[in-house]
């Protein structure tokens, strides 16, 4: 199984790989990301996996073993912009190695196993993550993800044909068979290095809000109006972002501007509107919503004192995850039981109603959605037998 | 006079304006702006006026008038992005005007009479302000223009061949025959408004310099990893700004970051890099190196904070101007003599040892490089007729 489980990595390294950055690029129906996808077809076939395909972009590899309500397992394969190796692959290539060791083992399960790969988990390109499971549970409508455009004004239905994939957005039918979702994935943190502990499991996810900050201003020359005679949304949003990590720190949470888009974004001009995406995540709904509620006032009052205006708007809110605590108990086998700052499609599934839960492999930097993520491959075996281990036990 | 005074300006109206925000996008070498020099070549052949096209992609029409020294005005047709209507189109529609109004009055120059248009006057492409007439007079050398790309990576060169144009970038030969070179320029604030004139002259033009800061740090995940794990050179660029209009309104001079790159530009990513660029301008060059002492001292401080690095690079510094004594004083006829924080080809000319001069026209609203920027008809032609005595003086 080792040498099989390293022949994956290898297949998939190169994929969407930046030279320069050694990042990767994978957004969802990008050519890069098709490449993992066709991979992965290529692997459930190797291992007489039935696939079905939805209308959402989400693809499954069955194990028709026994019958009953079915194990799910998986993640997917997108990654941000210049993302690392692991986040996303590493529970599609477990869970293909965790079929592989049971099958070593002579395990034969009384329940069918899925391997899930969802699309556009990451929201890197459309802008709303766990995208394939929102709308494969029905928590995403149709008609909002229509709504929804990357960078380029590509709607995501027009990215899938363009691709030759059939879309019909709307909730799967085969959901409708799961009993239960258990979702292996990188650690995005430290925890389980100071824990000491190869692996561990998820306790709750915490509750996450994407909010659009358009700041508006003046356009004006840069040399010939005075300091004094400014209305300059630079300076309103710059003022905003050092008030959001300080309330974050303040809170216990976090905030995050990553994304900026300035107009006319001239050197010479005084800009006439700053927008920036604030990416903020707390211990608890009323945390980030008293969070939310600080940094608003902050940067209207900043807004007034610049001249300038600032409008907010929730992208998208999703509340406080918590597992399934029978799943938990189940499978923890004396591991580390941690809480996520970070979504999941588990996350999503866990609350349309399929019970769900996670396991984390120790992640040694810490980092995630960079190049510098990584995971010792002892470790990865260690995830592999867990996962193949927690299946057997599922699908008893 | 008026009549085709206002002819012209409904002719150039239309040409590469935005129909969201009525701005004017005029970038070098673009659709829009080859419009505009399409429609000044027509002028010149109406008016009987000789076209000459230097390598550098700058037009003089020239009215063969007498001999001698010529005397030069114009000015120019290329826009920032999203920039108002007159910031040099009135320098070029006036100069046609005042050619007509000199004809209406019968008078004949004893001297050569040029109405020079100059190409990417705004760096709003290429990045370095007055590329074309910098060009011309040697300021720039061919190697350095070869050296800019535009923000897709062309070079100047290769967006002249694909308008058609022959590039022969370096010294003009034409620049020999000119004896001095007098611009009319839209002002870019509210100066004359206050001193209730709608005509002045420019006295001298602040040192300017545009400074390129790379800051770095390190993506992660923007939910995962603890505030106090980070080293996010977002909030090491939000601090600068902020700090370095703080330390430009204390020296009476400006500070703008309106251009900023973003990397990986993603909202649920800490970025990697925040490149950013400062405009910025001074009554001297002391000052001006002083104010940028300050702020990259400021910089490498909070850096140090955030576990960030900065590194700070001059795009291009342009000492103080100051015009032309003599011609000021022949010209004045009582009218306000202002300093100005912009930089203009005349600028470029006077450093290159020919004798210069502005007329600047009153704006209301002091705004420019916006589509707010404002002339009233009225004024345009008092601005007209001063430049139409002017040229009789210089050329008698």
């Amino acid at each position: 199984m080792p040498d099989d489980f390293e022949r994956m990595w290898s297949d998939l390294a190169p994929l969407g790989r930046s030279p320069s950055s050694g990042g990767y690029f994978r957004q969802p129906f990008s050519g890069s990301e098709r490449e993992c996808h066709a991979w992965f077809v290529e692997q459930c076939a190797a291992r007489g996996l039935r696939l079905e395909h939805d209308g959402n972009g989400n693809t499954v590899g069955w194990w028709d073993a026994g019958d009953g309500p079915a194990v799910l397992t998986g993640s997917h394969l997108d990654s941000v912009l210049d993302g690392g190796a692991y986040d996303g692959p590493l529970g599609v290539v477990s869970a293909l190695g965790a079929i592989d060791l049971m099958r070593e083992r002579g395990i034969t399960p009384a329940r069918p196993i899925g391997v899930a790969v969802f699309a556009e988990e990451e929201g890197s390109r459309f802008g709303l993550a766990c995208l394939g499971s929102r709308l494969a549970t029905g928590t995403t409508t149709p008609d909002q993800a229509r709504a929804l455009t990357d960078r380029e004004g590509v709607r995501i239905e027009d990215a899938m044909v363009e691709r030759g994939l059939e879309p019909q957005l709307g909730k799967a039918d085969w959901l409708d068979d799961v009993g239960c979702y258990l979702e292996l994935h990188v650690e995005q943190g430290r925890d389980l290095v100071h824990r000491d502990a190869p692996v561990g499991l998820a306790s709750a996810i915490w509750p996450h809000g994407r909010y659009r900050f358009d700041f508006a201003g003046e356009a004006n020359h840069a040399g010939t109006t005075a300091m004094a005679d400014r209305h300059d949304p630079m300076l309103t949003y710059a003022m905003m972002a050092l008030a959001a990590a300080k309330q974050a720190r303040l809170a216990g949470g976090r905030a995050t501007f990553g994304r900026l888009d300035v107009g006319p974004n001239a050197t010479n001009a005084v800009p006439s509107r700053v927008t920036a995406w604030l990416d903020a995540r707390c211990e608890s709904d009323e945390v980030l919503t008293e969070l939310l509620a600080v940094i608003e006032k902050q940067a209207g009052e900043r807004a007034d004192r610049d001249g300038t205006t600032v409008a907010v708007a929730a992208e998208s809110v999703t509340p406080e995850v918590r597992f399934d605590e029978d799943l938990i108990a189940r499978l923890v086998a004396g591991r580390p039981v941690i809480p996520t700052a970070a979504g999941h499609d588990a996350g999503v599934l866990a609350t349309a109603g399929i019970p769900s839960a996670m396991l984390f492999v120790r992640n040694p930097s810490g980092v995630s959605h960079s190049p510098a993520e990584t995971a010792e491959t002892a470790d990865c075996l260690v995830g592999v037998e867990a996962l193949a281990d927690a299946l057997a036990e599922l699908a008893r």
